[in-house]
């Protein structure tokens, strides 16, 4: 029987996504990396990120991202071992050329090294340059968040360019993503914002499915502003707005600045150098509270405004205000639960992967009586 | 001849506002803050700030305040002598409790102090908490990234709110601004930018003027979203949008947050606390980038992005693209030489307190010949 075969047994609910054991999931991952020539820890990180992404609900920075790391193994764009190189390091201050080992086990790496030197100096930051992808960024905050830490991770893809600055036609940007993590007594609160109106994921979801935007997030080449995807894919191509639009994607335009500072400024590589494929320059920072003014205080303030959020009367009715993060973290803990609903598309693409490694696929799970 | 006789003789081209020589208002400033009880070096500050803010043409945050300050000062609203508090303080990191000292004056002494602390340990912090307000954020920028340092320095005001969270219609946040200065060849690149679609003083201003804001940037006490500011001033009052609007406000939302937990949070006092008037919670962080890969890699990114931004081709012909910070640094050179072009309403506003004081007040210019 093949991986394709034992998947196709798989129970699948009508008009609901197929449902996977989280640590199953993991494991097939993990098995699949490792089949694929990478470190057995490293494997491991990249897998946890990967189902943690599908987890908050991020079924584009997920597992659906496994195919195509295992194609960059394959071809040796993603490096399968070895250590990244210290280029300067200080008490609390380091920056690493990552040498493109998996972005995943790099910035989980950078976590483990600036969270215990954020507790003895306040703060601690690394700086990473030739970084592979790095997944979802909101993948990396709950735990730090829930060890009492502030931790905010920004990233730009050198390689590519699909924003362009404010009054311009011609892209310079990234959407350059910045996620914070911010500790809070019930539940972190998860931020992962770009400095783009839209992202790039959603940008190839809707051109692919052949759908527009809810408004007009791109600009053709000309300057024209409109709700088509398609014009990022025409000859010359457009761009993606920054945030704030046509109305104030000045803001966006500084975002975006400063996020290229701190990733590429600082890692002292990025767009100034030849494009070196799918990766990143990534800053991670954490900050402990217990340096500043406190823990409790900091609690204070930030439950006051998780409360404050939320009574914070809807604009629509039957839709309360949430606090970023919060219908991921309460969808990870339903999933965990009941098991995690792949995207239709992501399970197929890895079965030819299984096949080929001989790594047995994991089945889908029965829904649960009562389950959502 | 009384102050405001002595102001009426001066000559005002017609249709251009009032020029007046910088180190003049300056002094004048000065003179004024002395005479209201701030002890001198601290009048010196806060006036060089103000005055900048007016020679980078932010004429909402430079003397445009001054007369607010002096009638802080005079009823013991903002503390005219002393030093901050020291809450805590490490090699790196330190939160202060600025006793309601003069903004300007206490984040400048914020960058003296994280300055040097920066090049020693590549990153350095300060938070403070119960600042007075601090003026224009963009007029601290220009001398640190001058000095090769990345400085980034956030911003809310616990005492008042008119930013609704998103899908929400009772405000929780100030416009909560974030700056940040890049050091780059040819002058560096200033970011001064809010969470909020538009600002408070933007928002008073289109009001009083009876005017409309260029798009819906407001929403009424229901949740109607409408381009008049007027819905801040009713009662209910309205809100201000987040930045990314109805579209992508989640991302100004999430950065509302960021702001509040290095502000509010990490200084341990902010919103949860009983509001104490007119002021702010600040934070400042510089980053020296040869901590990290170097001066000389920094900037070669920052070089490129520069150049990149500027030849991108114009979405309207003859606008071209600008980096931020450009105008207002242009402004200054041109204003420190032909004189600061006050905004009418300014020099009025200080005439009773020039007279109160006997603090003589400086004449407008003659416009030089050939001057644009």
């Amino acid at each position: 029987m093949t991986a394709a075969e034992r998947h196709d047994e798989a129970p699948r609910p009508t008009g609901e996504p197929p449902r996977f054991d989280a640590g199953a999931l993991t494991a097939f991952a993990e098995a699949l990396l490792v089949a694929a020539g990478l470190d057995g820890a490293k494997a491991r990180d990249v897998a946890e990120v990967l189902v943690e992404g599908d987890l908050l609900g991020n079924d584009t920075h997920g597992l659906g991202l496994l195919s195509g790391y295992l194609g960059e193994l394959g071809k040796g764009a993603m490096r399968a071992s070895g250590e990244p190189e210290v280029i300067a390091e200080r008490a609390s201050v380091a920056t690493w050329d990552g040498l493109r080992l998996p972005g995943p086990w790099l910035v989980r790496r950078a976590i483990d090294w600036a969270a215990p030197r954020a507790r003895e100096h306040g703060t601690a930051s690394v700086a990473i340059r030739r970084s592979h992808h790095i997944a979802c960024l909101a993948a990396y905050l709950r735990q730090v968040a829930d060890d009492g830490l502030l931790i905010v991770i920004a990233s730009s893809d050198p390689a590519t360019a699909s924003v362009a600055p404010f009054g311009g036609t011609l892209a310079v940007f990234t959407p350059n993503p910045l996620a914070v993590g911010i500790p809070a007594s019930n539940g972190p609160v998860l931020i992962d914002i770009s400095a783009s109106v839209t992202t790039n994921g959603m940008s190839n979801r809707l051109h692919a499915a052949g759908q527009r935007g809810a408004h007009a997030w791109w600009l053709d080449a000309d300057g024209r502003a409109g709700n088509d995807p398609a014009v990022l894919f025409a000859q010359p191509p457009g761009t993606i707005l920054p945030l704030g639009g046509l109305d104030a994607g000045h803001k966006g335009y500084g975002l975006a600045l400063l996020v290229e500072a701190l990733t590429g400024g600082l890692a002292g590589h990025g767009r100034a150098d030849p494009p070196e494929g799918w990766g990143a320059t990534v800053f991670v920072q954490i900050y402990d509270p217990s340096a500043f003014a406190g823990s409790e205080a900091f609690l204070r303030q930030s439950d006051w405004l998780v409360a404050a959020c939320r009574a914070s009367p809807p604009r629509e009715a039957g839709r309360p205000v949430r606090l970023p993060g919060e219908r991921g973290l309460a969808l990870r803990v339903e999933q965990l639960a009941d098991g995690v609903g792949l995207h239709p598309a992501i399970m197929p693409a890895l079965l030819p992967w299984a096949e080929r490694f001989g790594v047995a696929v994991p089945p889908a799970r029965e829904r649960a009586a009562g389950s959502r």
